[in-house]
Order: C-alpha cells, then structure tokens, then sequence
C-alpha cells in the first residue's frame, strides 16, 4: 500500500487556500497511485489558530470548509485531513467546546473523526485552553492493514523515554496493544535547535519498544513566532529511517507499506541541515518569508548599523525575499564611527540591497533643544542615548509606512534578556528576527554564513560591539562577556537554575546577581517587544509568561524569608 | 466560632512581605477573638504568579516561607493560607508538577493541605499550564464545625445556574453530600464589570440549592493587567447575605458561625460602587496605584492633548497617587486647536498637577527635512501623522528616563480594537490606563466624574474626538459614530457574534465588514501595546491570543470555500 506524506505550509485562518493546498498534493498523489494521504495537524485551519477557536463562525467555516473538500479530494484515495470538530457533549458533561481532530476522508465523505488525546499545555502550547482530550485509542482499517492514528503530543509520553510520565496515558502503547500495522502521527511540531534529532531519537526509541512502524507528519512553514521544520520522517518496526521530507521546505514524499511484511520500505531520505547554525539560518530565513508574505509584505526595511546584529538580519531578509526586496538605512550620529558606516556599506554592497543615508545629528538637537528647559541643569546619559535610538526607530517606522513595508527588528536574545535594547527604539518592528538567537550564535552564525564567501564584513565580526550611542562606548562596558553572559543566561532562562546554582556552577556570584537583576527588571520592555521567531527550547515570546509587577528575584544571595 | 476574612494585596513573589501581610491580619484577627482565619488564592506568593511557578528556587522559597510563617503565625488561629504544593506523584503517574493549595496552619505547623479542584484555563486563567486538579472533597473539622475548603473556581460550576457544566465535577455538591456545616472559598477572582452582582447571585444561588452557609474570601489589588476588587462575601444557609468586605480595598472582616444554629451569623457588610461608573473608577485608580507602587514608581507622566482620553486618564492618575506625582505633558504641533491648549491646562488647574509644554513644530520640521530626500514627490499622510505622535512619544519617554517617573498611555479600547492609535507613539507607555475602556464609557466615567464638581472640562467632553493630526481632522473621519462603533466591538469581541449575526442585529454590513477588517488588521499593534487594566470580560491582554500572521476575516459577506 502506497503512502505519502504531504507537507504544507498552511496559512492561519486560510481555510479556503489550505484546503487547496491539501487537494493539489491529494491529486498529485492519486497520480502516483497512492492509497492514503497523510497531512498536518489541524492542516484545515494552519496550526496554531489560537483564539480564531474561539469565534463559532470560524468552526463552522471549518466544518463547511472541510465538507466541500471531502466532495473534492479524489474519491479512490484516504487522506488523513487536520481540523477541529465540536464536543457535542461538552454543554451537559462539562469539558471544552471542541477535540483537536483528525477527519479521515474517503469517496466524498467525511468517513471518521479522530481526537487528539494528549493535550500539550507549557510552553507556547494552550491545547487546554481550547481543546478536551480524546478518551479512546484512534485507528481505523484500510485495505487489510490496521492504522493507528495520532496527534502529535500522543507520541511524547514514554516514561522509558523521558525518564518520567508526562501524561497518565500513552497512546502509542494503547495501540500496539490494539495490534495495529502502523502508527501515523499528524504534528504541528514547532522547531528548535536540535529538535529533530530529539524527534528521531524518540520516534526509533517507540518503533523498537513497540515493534511498530511509525510514519510522523509534520507541517512546514512559520506563522507568527513559531517555525515547523518539516522534517516528516518514517521508522519500520526495527528502529531504522525509512524516509524523510525535506527541513523548513514543503514536500510530498511517498513510500510503501508492505502488506507481506508488515513494515514500511525505504523510501527518500532528505538530508539534515549539515550543523546547528545551518539549520538556525533555515529556520530565521523561513520565518522571515512567512511572516512577510503571510501577512501581505513583498519588501522590509532594516536599520544598519555596521554591527553584527543588523547585518546578519539584513542577510536573513536577503536570503528570504531577494536582494531587491530589502531596503537598509543608514542612521548615522556624532557618535558613529566611520568603520560603522563602512561596514554596513560593505555588508549592502555584498548582498546587493539598496540602502538610504539619512543622519540623526540635526534630530538629536532638536530634541536637546526641546527638551533643554525641562532638562537643564541635569547631566546627559541615558535619555539621551534612548531618543538616539527612538529617533532611529521614528525614521524606519517613517520608511516602513512610507512605502509599505515591514520594518525588521534586530535585537539578539541576550539584550532582549537584560534590556540591552531601546523600547520604541532598536526594538521597533514587526517581527524580531534574531531575537531568540544568543549573542555568541549570532557569532557563530556569521562565521558559518562566511564559510565560503565573505557575506558578512570581516570587520563586523572582529570588532567589539557596540551600541555607539555614546563616544568609545562598547557592550562590555555594561554586560559581562558575551560568552559568560549566555551560559549564564542559559542555565537561568533554559535550565531553570536558580543563581545559587549558577554560581556553584563556577560563576561570579556579583556577576550572576547582576545578570539576574537585569533579566528580571526588564519584563516591561519584552512584553512590548515583536513576535520573535522562536528557534529554542524558551524564547521570550508567547511561551513566557511572567508579571511585571513583581518583587521576586532569585539571587545567589537568597535566604529563607523570615517573618 | 469567630472567622475572619483577610482581604489582602499581596505583591507578586514577594514572599516575606506577603507573610508578613498574613501575619499583620492574623495578629488583629487574633485580638479579637477569631478562631479560623481565611486568606485568598496562592496569597502567599500573590495572584497570578504565572512562570514564576516554573522557578524551582521560587516554589522551594514558598515551602521555606510557608514553614516560617507557620512558626510565626499565633498558635491558636487556625489560618488557610494559599500556596503551592509540589505534585510528588508527577514524575510517576504523569501531570504537573504543582496543585494550586491551600495549607491549613494550626499551632506552629501545616496541618493539612488542600488541592484546587477546578483548574480554569480560559481567557486570562493558564491554570492547567502550572497545575494538576486535586481529586478529593476538601474538609476538616474545627472545634465540632465540620469545614468544607474551595479555592476560586471550585465554586463555578453549578450547571443550574449557568445552564451547562463547565466541568465534569462539582465542589460544592460533593461537599455538600459530605455533610459540611459550611463551605469557604479562597480566590483570586479579576474584576470586571458587574462581577460582584454575578458572584453574589452565584454565590446565594449555591447557598440556596445546597443549604450551605457559603465565605467567600477574595484578593483585592491589581497586578500587572488584572485587578481584583476584593467584595469578599459571605451567604446564610437561607441564601442571605451576611457580611462583604469592601470593594478595590484591603479589609479585614471578623462574624460569628453560631454552632447551635450551624449557620453564619449577620456581619460587617460594605456597600458596593453605587454604580457601574463608580466601580469602573474605582478599578482603574487601584490598578494604576498599584502597577506604580509595585513597580517602584512613584511618580506618573502623562501626554495632555486636551481630548477627553488624556484628561480621564491623568484624573485616575491624580486620584490613585495625588496631584504632585502626576506631570502633565503638553505637545502642541501647528494642527493643535488653540481650544487643545486650553482644556489640557484647564484639567490641569482642576486636578492640580504640574505641567510643561513642549511644542513638536520644529521637530516635525526635522523630520520632514530628514526625509525630504527619500519621500520627494510622495505626498503627506499617514506617514507624517504617525511621525507627529511618535515624537511625541519619544518626548514623553524623554520626561519618564530622565526623572525616573512612569509613562501611562491614555488608548481606549475602541481606537486600540480598530487600531486607530500609533506604535510607538500615542501607544507608548508603562501602563495602558484605559485600554479596556470602550470610548463611549470615557464619556459616561467623565460624566460622572463632573457630577459633584467640574475636573474633566466641559468643552473636552462636548468638542468632537479629534486626534489633531492634520487640519480639521476628526476622528469620525475615519471610523464610525462611537456609539455605532462601541456597539459592533461588544458584539464581535464580547459576544463571539459573527459579521452576520451583527449585521441583522440591525447593523449596516459594510460597516460591520470596515470594523471587523479594522480589528484584524490591528492585531500587530495590540502585540506591542503595553498591559492594559482589564475591566471586561475580554480585554486585548494576557487573555487575548491571536495570531498577527492569518487571512481569516469574519465578514458579512463571509461564504462557504469552494476548492
């Protein structure tokens, strides 16, 4: 039995376009003489729909939607179809208004509906927030082989896994005590780095506990602040690969069940991006061109400052919608150095991106001017670095309305953690690209994207940062270096070690304090930052929930509170 | 038998001063006489923690501090104190790791600890992010007096009174069939408008089906974008109120449970706001002081334009932290109306707050010839109008950095919904005092104001909306008649009712289409808006999740996709 794997890059709310996208790779298939079709979780609607769940005229066009595809989709061939369908008990049981679902389409009809059961609800995931859990064991019979059906989370619950339970259930281990032939699983799985090795790895681990042959499904494409990488994979019943669709594209791949045998044959395998850094530029530059062109926007604008930051934006944005779609303005100060205006020169030179020079001195009088009766007498310091910065992010906001574009923000993760950024400043945008991307990455990244030709000015990659909003200013002068402050902040944001435990761990206790301070006291400036394009395991986005109000800060100086 | 009611406002994480609030109200209930002493919701780390609770460091300070308090608290009170317990079955039997608690504390010691049952996650509650519902009726006895314990939403369930279950348990049933002589709630329950009628109606409503006196205990204080309004109540067996706490302020309330007659006995009852204005009012000026006093500011900034936003939101300021920590801002640009000029310091000698006016002339000069280049031949609009409230934006975050004061943004709910409002200009600020305030209630909160005496003048009420961004503008120019629009924005937003629904509630379709595409296409400015005070059901906050990135758009003309 011939199976294939759609991987679609779904819209938000685009029922119609998805739908379409769903019947071109069904007809495709049906070319090919394929007998089941599997796509992504709620691939009707484009995952995740977030509140639109919540607007009942939204279900119904999915449920309308869904029905004119099932009359559409080519009648010889099963397609496995994401959507969400009513709870129809939930008004007299209690329990939320809706299953995430799976529709199994076949001649015409909506044949089965299948819920998922393990509802994700950490991190960016709300599954409860909108969904109750199925309760039964989803499979279904297709030409002589018996198909379990899953849900993306209904695959991470195995204790001997994980080394703990997640959930009560495990509804892999449900199924193969059903005796099915093969488990499929439909995901919305959000990338980080690392993660499709962390998939495989529990994938194999399942199909080599279970004996069974696992087919996983995954979207492509970003929407908002998360990216799917694609990546659909298939295990046999032995643990080995069988297949894998291409990372951060779309794709149809197709493979055969073999119905003697009882286990997927090998099928196309795409490679894994080469390194981390290779499969973090895949994921910023997709992200990048979703956001763009999924919310209406051909060309972006991008402030370049000759530092590393803006140049590796700048370089994403090229990569993602063509050189002739991106616009860099140069805003140099008093304070500038030459070499930055240079560097960033060289940078547009090299990506071939048109730029605009339009200078803040004049602008910065004016506000001094202003401003100078309410301010006299007081020293200048950080006010006048902020409007410096807020005049930058006045001018590009100026040139994104101007001419309709999306203005792309810069910032890197560790600033956003300790508000090494201006807010309505260097954190004006649309989307934040690289701000779930640490400052020794962005390093890392650049020295990679350089590997076989200078794309990055070399200059930009050896001279110390700097935010120049002042004369000799560096980074350091305010931050620890950036290598102590990322593994500082990885073990704070990612590890959830306290600052005890980081200290213990062989850093400057005064250090760590200050860092923590920092990350704590700017909770104001994230909570107004853009969506920024999560490629970790903890952005600072949708998934990171914190009060702004608030007196709790862990120090390595913590005791027991006395009352 | 004595019981009292702490009505606090505990600061989030801020765990010795939260003890040390408990302990305060203990010692008072303590002198006179109070055998059971009841707190709110987690009140010993403040509602909501939200991520905090995944800091290891925080839940183990909290058990450390529980423990402190326990040992400090007067030995012959026996208080339930809210708090978080560690889930020891987790790792094992699946589920998070905490239960939102509550620890019963009696002679130096937790006796006993109690797990809430009912995990609401909807709206603004993550509850199921953080916890795992506790399975047992929650009691105990306390001299002869048999004590049913529920924490907030253990309470909203009761399918008689909504009209369907919300859950597939009821507390109260159960604690009623266990034979209790009284049931106590602890909660953490936002404020929004008419709530407190909703609760008690609730609340008798319970009292009444299962004959149980009901106490009803509830934080007051507004952290971050949630404010709770206190109106702890308490309801006879027969359905009577017996007592209330006062509303939007700390209270501590003290009434007999007569042990012959197993009912509560007539206490303290505060009046509630006469009406909805006033309680509206009362909201806002706690959680401006509030989110000020928490944040460690104590002094506000406020851009005056002379509209009827600016000047309720500088009254609030005045009422919540006095005329000399309010400073007003004045930014007349050459479309300022000399009437602009005159209301704002109108206000201003009303209210008796400092002033300084800053015109934007020249520096919109500076801007024009900043740009004159890159824009020749383009003619001006909305680029140059979004420029004139960007600087001052960039003016009014000049005021705040230099003297260390908080920016309050001055957005209603209409222009926020409809995104009639500038990024990183009208929107700047700390706290958005009124984002939740749909502009025909600005009108009907100044009337108000103005009963007893002239504060908001009366030309800034009568004069037409007018954002003053180019000659003669006003803001009906672009946007329907506010109450038209109000009208639409409660039923799309508040009513979940489609462009069809509202367009044969009488609407005209075109305009229900123009809002409902307005709404959407704000989405972007909502996400960088700064926390806004909700007082509605459903405000543009932490209980609003919708993607920026989708095509999806109820409209009237809205048809079933054909693929």
């Amino acid at each position: 039995m011939r199976i294939a794997i759609a991987q679609l890059n779904p819209t938000i709310g685009d029922l119609t376009g998805n739908a379409q996208q769903i019947l071109v790779a069904a007809k495709q298939a049906a070319e090919q003489g394929v007998r089941l079709l599997l796509t992504t979780e709620i691939s009707l609607c484009g995952y995740p729909p977030r509140d639109l769940l919540l607007d009942p005229s939204f279900v119904q066009a999915v449920e309308t939607t869904l029905q004119q595809l099932a009359q559409d989709l080519p009648p010889e061939l099963a397609v496995l179809v994401g959507c969400v369908e009513p709870n129809e008990r939930a008004q007299i049981q209690g329990g939320k208004p809706l299953f995430n679902s799976i529709a199994l389409i076949e001649q015409g009809q909506v044949q089965q509906v299948y819920h998922k059961r393990l509802l994700p609800t950490y991190d960016v995931f709300d599954d409860k927030r909108y969904f109750e859990p199925g309760l039964a064991s989803n499979s279904f019979t297709l030409d002589g082989v018996r198909i379990g059906v899953t849900i993306c989370e209904d695959l991470w619950n195995d204790e001997k896994f994980w080394g703990r339970r997640n959930y009560a259930v495990n509804p892999i281990a449900d199924l193969a005590a059903l005796g099915v032939d093969i488990i499929v699983n439909l995901s919305g799985s959000p990338y980080s780095v690392g993660k499709q090795h962390l998939r495989e790895a529990m994938l194999r681990h399942a199909a080599i506990r279970y004996h069974q042959p696992i087919l996983y499904a995954n979207q492509v494409g970003a929407n908002d602040d998360l990216i799917s990488d694609g990546c659909s994979v298939g295990f046999n019943r032995l643990g080995e690969i069988v297949c894998r669709a291409r990372a951060f594209e779309t794709d149809l791949i197709v493979l055969e069940f073999d119905q003697q045998e009882r286990d997927l044959q090998l099928g196309p395998i795409a490679p894994l991006p080469e390194n981390e850094d290779a499969e973090i530029w895949k994921a910023l530059v997709l992200g990048v061109r979703d956001y763009s062109c999924k919310c209406g926007f051909s060309k972006v604008v991008i402030g370049l400052s000759g530092g590393i930051d803006s140049s590796l934006v700048a370089a994403v944005a090229q990569a993602a919608l063509g050189s002739e779609n991106v616009f860099g303005v140069l805003m140099p100060s008093p304070h500038s150095s030459e070499h930055s205006i240079h560097d960033a020169l060289a940078l547009a030179k090299n990506l071939g991106i048109q730029t605009q020079t339009l200078p803040i001195g004049k602008l910065m009088q004016g506000y001094d001017q202003t401003l100078a009766q309410l301010f006299a007498g007081m020293p200048s310091g950080v006010t006048e670095e902020n409007i410096q910065s807020r005049i930058r992010g006045n001018l590009l906001m100026a040139v994104a309305n101007k001419f309709g574009y999306l203005l792309l923000s810069t910032g890197n993760k560790s600033e956003m953690a300790v508000g090494y950024c201006t807010l309505y400043g260097d954190m004006n945008g649309g989307l934040a690209v690289i701000a779930d991307v640490p400052k020794t990455r962005v390093y890392s990244l650049c020295r990679w994207l350089n590997a076989t030709k200078e794309i990055i000015p070399a200059n930009v990659i050896t001279k110390p940062p700097s935010a120049e909003l002042k004369p000799g200013q560096v980074d350091q002068d305010s931050l620890p270096p950036y290598d102590i402050l990322d593994d500082i902040l990885q073990r704070l944001i990612h590890n959830h070690e306290s600052a005890t435990q980081i200290a213990a761990a062989g850093h400057d206790p005064a250090t760590v304090d200050h860092v923590v301070r920092l990350v704590n006291q700017a909770e104001f400036k994230r909570r107004q930052a853009p969506p920024g394009l999560k490629i970790t395991d903890r952005a600072f986005g949708t998934g990171w929930r914190m009060p702004i109000a608030k007196k709790w800060v862990s120090t390595s100086r913590y005791e027991p509170a006395t009352v």
